[in-house]
């Protein structure tokens, strides 16, 4: 009997996750029923969504369950079939979780080509944060030529796209990330025009020399401390598409202090801006238009992601610890098998 | 020499603007140049907007210059030409100010029918807020029959209209106002479903029963309670066209205490909730779409307003002063000549 290795959840974290909130649980690798297969995880993705995923509360996508499973997107290889459609020793993409196997049926499983992209990429910049990235410019940002992004968490797997799609169409993109290995990273691998240090006491001028046309679209990734310091800088008619507000995540209780709120609404009024939050899937019928964009700019070499990799299913809850603390370096991802 | 009464801006206010920042000037009315001409006002309309051009902070528009003209939209009478577009006797509307008479070119300058609405529409349903509302809407709240929209400063013009708009297209209107006697008026004669007072001190749990499926749109006027009181009920997906913040108009100093920034950008995220703000010239171009749709409204008296008249050019500062603080009731106007 074959075993494998199940992440499940084991209590709900207050504020920052830590180990014990997860258990690592080994049983045997179930049988196919019919209509249905078995992969084996060869890779499993990590990102920050899955922290709003262990809390209890109503939010976009239905909270893990206490000794449920945690979610994520998997890439494996189909080790029994009763589908025909999945046949075994193909290799699929499938929200699988964090394990070394999975069952499933076909629904919402993709067969992908190994031959064509390395397969960790169908987690990466032809998966969700791909998606994510190319949705968000597409239907809120809407970049015209000669404006000016700033992204957010620039060197994560959703920033690091956004900024290299946005140059690719004619945009001036500055980042700001955490850190200078980061920045550098960013300038000179992704074409950055700038990127600064999120920690950088002088974040607010430094920011201000880095737009010198103020900023049209500002993609939020985290909150907190880089959003007051963008938003003095939008410009009229600027938008703001909400992916993510990582620094808000871990928070256990309301923050006081400057009430922000009457500030956002007055700015938002003068300069007419849009802000509107989404997930991938709200565009999901747009899957086929990406690729048709996005496959051509990565053979071309215009885009390029970089990898975090850690090895083994039992690395996937400092991993996330690690995302959501911003020690990533690139697409945060598991080599399960 | 006929003489013409105008209100300069003679000192920017500090917090609620007073009878003092105003200064009534006496002087010749002008003649006409070559390409110009000069009319005496019937109507002037009184509007919120005007007091943020008191302010010398950089808005959507360029604040009036001390010892200017106040700034406002009037219709009037022509009494002299020097272009035959505009023919002595015509009526026209233009933003002539807080003034008797006005001197212009015919840019700018509409000349309107007086046989076919009252000539006080032009300032009210058929002009600026009754386009205001209308674009807003086509533009931003995008109203689905069947849901739920919730307007703050319901009795005043744009919201009027906005609700009137709301249930002429299949919506529940759900309003907000000063008062019973509002409420009351915006329930029984505008046709609102429901109409809370903004000083209800249980407006939050009131406001919950009057929407019981949530609500898709919002259209902010006033920011502060009210839009806290409204901000937990949005619905996922819903719309918030933001034209006004009336309630933050007269703030001297940032407002401390709960920090709403962060759990507004967390909740446009979960809920992806669109927020934009938008002046009523962002759209112009559709001002004939908005006359086509909205003539046959008024004229089968599916849309209805109510005017607060005042006389005499010498009561616009008071009126200004009376709807920042809601104390209109309808459409204010100043009844010139």
């Amino acid at each position: 009997m074959t075993t494998m290795k199940t992440w499940n959840l084991k209590s709900r974290p207050v504020g920052a996750p830590t180990l014990e909130n997860w258990e690592l649980v080994e049983e045997a690798v179930p049988t196919a029923g019919e209509g249905e297969y078995v992969a084996q995880t060869l890779w499993l993705s990590i990102d920050p969504y899955m922290r709003g995923r262990m809390n209890d509360a109503k939010s976009y996508a239905a909270p893990v369950a206490i000794g449920g499973r945690m979610e994520g997107g998997t890439v494996g290889r189909v080790i029994e079939s009763k589908t025909p459609d999945i046949p075994v020793g193909s290799h699929v993409f499938h929200t699988g979780g964090w394990s070394t196997h999975w069952k499933a049926t076909p629904k919402g499983t993709q067969i992908v080509d190994p031959d064509l992209f390395p397969l960790s990429a169908h987690v990466g910049m032809l998966g969700m944060p791909g998606m994510t990235a190319w949705a968000g410019l597409h239907n809120i940002g809407k970049p015209v030529e000669g404006e000016t992004l700033v992204v957010a968490a620039a060197t994560g797997p959703v920033g690091t796209m956004v900024g290299q799609i946005a140059k690719a169409k004619g945009l001036r993109a500055v980042g700001i990330a955490g850190g200078p290995e980061k920045c550098a990273y960013a300038v000179e691998e992704l074409g950055f025009d700038a990127c600064l240090d999120r920690n950088d006491p002088d974040l607010t001028t430094k920011l201000k020399d880095a737009v010198p046309n103020g900023i049209d679209i500002y993609w939020e990734n985290v909150g907190g401390p880089v959003f007051q310091a963008v938003w003095p800088l939008m410009n009229p008619f600027s938008r703001m598409p909400v992916c993510g507000v990582i620094s808000f995540y871990n928070a256990t209780q309301a923050q006081t202090g400057l009430d922000w709120g009457p500030r956002i609404l007055r700015e938002v009024l003068t300069k007419r801006i849009l802000m509107k939050g989404f997930i991938v899937w709200d565009y999901q019928e747009q899957l086929p238009q990406f690729v048709n964009e996005i496959v051509p700019m990565i053979q071309s070499g215009r885009i390029k992601v970089r990898e975090d990799v850690s090895q083994g299913i039992e690395s996937a809850p400092q991993s996330l610890i690690d995302v959501l603390n911003g020690e990533n370096f690139g697409k945060k991802v598991i080599q399960v098998a």
